[in-house]
Parts: C-alpha cells; structure tokens; sequence
C-alpha cells in the first residue's frame, strides 16, 4: 500500500498501516477464530429464502431501530444466560467493532481515555484511535490472569471513561472472573465493557448476569464465533436501556442493512443447529491442547476456540513453515507482552488433523 | 427515548435526539427519496441465488477488502461517466453514510473542521459530530444556488479541511456547477467531496470527470436511490488511489458483510433494469412539478427525484394535514433557510397521484 502522501491526511495515522491478518484461500484456515462449520444446506435455503423475502422490498430503507432483531436477540441472549432481557437493553450494529465504536463515540472521544488489560484484542486501541479516545494499556501479568488487586490499581491510577475488559481473552484464551468486573466496576465511574466475543465457548456465566447490579456495564457480543456467521457481520451488545439510547445518537441511521436484519434473524431461529457445533469445536480445541503438549510445547489455558502455543525462539519463522505446510495460523507474537507466541483456532476433525501434522514436522 | 442521566455520556450529546424520519408503513411513503419502484421478480430470484452462494461460506470473514464489488463498482462508474476508473479508485462501506465518516476519521478530526453550505444533507454536520470534526455552517443564498464568488470568499474565510459539496443538493434539488468544484478545491488546501447521491437523476456531468485534474476531490455516491437498493445499504466513492488508501486506515476490518457485497454486486449486473427506473421517476418529478406549481405553489428547480415545495405558513400543519390524507412527506421547514417549506419525492403514478390529491385537498 502506498503512502498518503500530498494528502492532508491526519498526522496520527501518517506511516500507520491497516489493520488485518493475511486474507489466504487455498490453504487450511486456522487464523482468525472463525467457526470451521459452514451452513447446512437446510439452513442455507431458509437463508435464501428469507433474503428473497427482504428483497422484495429492497427499494425502501430497512428499520432504522432493527427492533424485531432486536427482540430477538434479546430473546436468544435470555435462553442462553437465564437473565430476562428486552429490546430496549440490547442493541446491533455491523459486527462488534462497530458497536464497541458506537460505545466509544458516546462515552468515549476527545479529552477521555480507554484503558485495556494488553494483550487483548488488538481492536480496542484500534476503536480508540478511531475515535480519538486516549489509550492506556495496561499489562497483564505473565499468565494473562487479570486479578481484581491489578484490575482495580489501575483502573484507580488511570481513572479511565471506559475499561474493556475481555472474557474469554482475545488472543490469551484465558477468561475473566465476575469478581474483576464487580470491582473495576466499583472502582471506576466510567463505562465497563466486557467482550464477551467468544462466551459460548466458555465454561463461565456471563457477565449479562451482573447487568441489573451494575448500571455502567456493557457486554458485547457476536455471531461471528459460536454463531458461524462471520460473513454476515452481526456484533450486538446488552446494556441498561439508557446505555442503548445514547447509542442511538451517534449510530449512523439505517447503519444494519434490510439483509442483515434478515440473515441474522434466520440465523437465531437455527440456534441449536448453530450452536450444536460447539461442542465439536471445544473437542478439537482439547484434541490440540493434548496434542501440542505431547510435542513438547505449553499451550496457554483456554476457555474459547482458540489458543496460544510456544514459545518458539523465531515465532515468525514457525508460522511461514506452518504456512509452507498449508496451515495458516496467526503470528501473534509481535504484540505486548506476547514474543514467542503463536495463536491457532479448533478447525474441523481433517483442519486439526492438518495444523497437528504441519506443526509435528515443523517442530521435528 | 429517555435521556441517558446519570451515564458518563459525552457533554455533546447530552439533550439531543436520534437523527431520523418517521417510519409509517400503513401510508404512501415520499418522505426519504426512495425509488418506489420495488426489485423485479428475476433481481429477486437473482438476489437469492448470488445470497445463497455467499451463504455457504458465511462462517468464514468477507473479503475485507471488498475487491470484486469495488471493481464492479468502477466499471459502472466508467460507464456511466466515462472516465477510466479502477478497483483501487473505488471505495465502498454501509452506505455513503460510512463512506463519508470514514472520510472525515481520516481527513477530519478533533482540531480540524469540515465546512458545509446550508440548506444541504443533513447528515453532513451530524458525521462531523460524530468524528469530532468542527462544523462551520455556510448559508446558501435564497435560490440556494452555490456560485463559485460565494463559494470560495467562504472557504478562504474558514480554510476548513474538508469542504462538502453536492449536486444535486439535498433536500433543495439544485445543482453545483463544476465551476463551483474547481474554484473550491483551488481556494483550499483540505479535501473537497462532492455528495452525488441523486447524481443518476440530474443531467449535470459526474464530478468524477475532474478526477485527473483535482487531487484532493472525492466523490461519493450510493446505491440507495437511483438503484433503488436502500435497503442493501451500499454507498461508494471515487478519488485518487492514495485517498482509498488512506481510507482503508480507518475502516473498521471486515466492515461490508458477504451478503452485502453479493447483494450489490448482483444489483450492478442487473444495472439496465434497475436504472430503466430512473425515466419513470423523473417523469413523475416533471409531473408533481407542473401539478404543484398549477395549485399556486412555488417548486424550487429539482434535478434530482425530490423536491421542495411551499411555501407554507404553518408546514408542520400542512405535512400532519397531508399525512391526515395518508400520505407521508418530509417537514425540512425547521432546518437552516428552509423556513416555510416542505420536501417531496416522486412516487409510482399512484403514488404521486395520491400525493397530488391529497395536496389538492389540504390547499384547498
């Protein structure tokens, strides 16, 4: 990519380059935590036929509030949690990067700062950036476990608009207890965001569970992971009603598609077709942890579809061997706190087989 | 919609309301510059096939760079203008909305300003809020025509750093000369986009044809009204390849969905049939002109598939009188130098038959 250089572009983001792992076809995929199960047929035909439905009227703009998906979000994140919620504490946008943007247009912005827990997802200063919110990374300690006594020692010491907090962790694995969420909750007086991108993987209960005592919490979500819907961009997030309306002064209007609404509506009524993979995809994941180990090599703890695996001494050498094999996974290594580690996500029975025979041969 | 109290939401927003028209469906619907004409049987069944192809592979991220569809949308763009353009020319997001956010995030910003002539899209100054990016508001004279003396004593004046022009300008219906375009882009050092929304319905040239000469412009575009796809939310641009660029600084990863980038691009194939709309729709415009003007009424010059007409003593009565008659139009009376008028779009033939009757009926 060129410079933008003649540009008056904004000095921030001079020599900056985009964000974005290696988009490759005709190797196995391991890279970026998507669900290795595609549709069913069934579902693609309610897919299809649901779209066609929307189409119809495809001339108009769609519902500016997506309130019937919306409800049904709501619906689905009450089933899966036990916590009653309604359309009014659950908002959508085009995957969760966009709502984490919305939150940070509204909460955060100019003269306020986001603090994160690094590493963690490398989209958090990414959003901050973006909306020209100040960053402050804080470091996790060498076992990528946040403790309430560090949590809350820099929440106090930074005084931060908002704090993401992750869990399971995005790259780490490694998950985030409710009593770290409670006391930085306490500890600040700005907004609290648990990403809770990849929580159907999880042992743990989700954060939802706190929203009725804790009035500043946010907890995203997404159908790209658990959900295999990665395509269609659907990011959504539960809040305080309030929370959600101030969202709604900063979202762009109309910003979810006619077939958004549609796709990711048909994809919530094929809830247990959808997350039926689940099961299968954790069997892989513990089939790597196993296997991994057995080669001699420290698989970090991990509550999601992923996980890191090193150290290697040259990590960036291991991952083009990896790829020379036909394995793609994600180089991670050049991140805070992250030098030797590699990230590879659960893929199918045969994409598992695959990374555990390249990885065999490159580590031999 | 509550206030958010007692949230740590930013000061600029405190007070203030979603951006947005009423949604009624039970009337005939004028009010948002649709096309009212609804997808074909065979777009349809087209749009379910290319969605159900896209489909199968939902599980897996978009292309995030959204490159077939930027290629198609500049050879459309090279046909329809004749100006040579490629895919790294063309950028493409959830409608000219993101397009243009994405504009101002690299180009606009805290410290810097964005400058507008007013009546114009209202949106304008709201993305500005939105980035953090100064507003200055410049008032158009009273037949809203931009001239080029105008034009440039006000950008000398604020020196901005992005200048947005439009042609047609919404919700006026007037065109911006290229005079206007050149004289700008000399007088500033910042970036100059011209919003050609309803370009497709104005017999003016593109702005793109002044692509080669002038460095810093952008033009912007959508696929919500002369290709009657506001419900696929697809808005694109055409600049310099440094401009995109830059662009992709700023995007959010994965920004357009699969089923949006298979939907549009299913919409360019069938370009014929759905710009064949464009005819119909101006023949309806001349018609509700000439019925208007034969009611009295003034009709400020349109060359786009709106219009604006008054004006009214009380416009607030007249659109809640003409919505009384069931059919719904556009109350712009309260915007800056829109006093006393209210803005129209042309429908079907039934449609702007009911609309003619119930004005008839709510003048009399």
């Amino acid at each position: 990519m060129s410079l933008p250089t003649g540009l008056p572009v904004r000095d921030d983001l001079v020599g900056k380059k985009p964000y974005g792992a290696p988009q490759l076809l005709d190797v196995v995929r391991l890279n970026v935590n998507e669900n290795p199960h595609p549709p069913s047929a069934g579902l693609v035909a309610a897919l299809e036929k649901a779209v066609g439905e929307a189409a119809t009227t495809l001339n108009r703009y769609p519902d500016r509030d997506a309130v019937a998906l919306r409800a049904d979000l709501a619906a689905y994140l009450t089933r899966q949690t036990g916590v009653p919620l309604d359309v009014g504490q659950v908002w959508a946008a085009n995957g969760s990067n966009e709502v984490l943007q919305q939150v940070l247009q509204a909460f955060g912005g100019p003269g306020r700062t986001a603090l994160g827990f690094e590493p963690s997802y490398s989209m958090h200063p990414l959003l901050s950036a973006g909306t020209s919110t100040g960053w402050v990374a804080v470091q996790r300690p060498a076992d990528f476990v946040l403790t309430v006594e560090l949590a809350v020692a820099a929440v106090r010491e930074h005084r931060p608009d908002v704090v993401f907090l992750t869990t399971p962790n995005n790259p780490t694995g490694t998950e985030t207890t409710h009593d770290v969420v409670r006391a930085v909750h306490e500890a600040t007086s700005g907004m609290v965001v648990v990403d809770e991108a990849y929580a159907e993987f999880s042992d743990l209960p989700s954060a939802t569970t706190l929203l009725a005592e804790l009035p500043r919490l946010v907890v995203s979500r997404t159908m790209s992971k658990a959900f295999a819907m990665a395509g269609t961009r659907l990011g959504y997030l539960a809040a305080s009603a309030d929370v959600v309306d101030a969202l709604q002064l900063v979202r762009l209007p109309y910003h979810l598609s006619a077939l958004t609404q549609a796709a990711a509506r048909t994809a919530l009524a094929h809830e247990a077709e959808l997350l039926g993979t689940v099961e299968a995809v954790k069997a892989q994941r513990d089939r790597m942890v196993a296997e991994i180990e057995r080669l001699g090599l420290t698989v970090v703890p991990t509550q999601a579809n992923f996980l890191l695996f090193g150290p290697f001494g040259d990590p960036a050498r291991t991952w083009q061997a990896l790829l020379d094999e036909g394995v793609l996974v994600r180089d991670v290594s050049t991140g805070p706190g992250l030098a030797g580690w590699l990230r590879v996500n659960a893929g199918t029975v045969d994409e598992t087989t695959a990374f555990l025979r390249a990885l065999a041969t490159v580590v031999a």
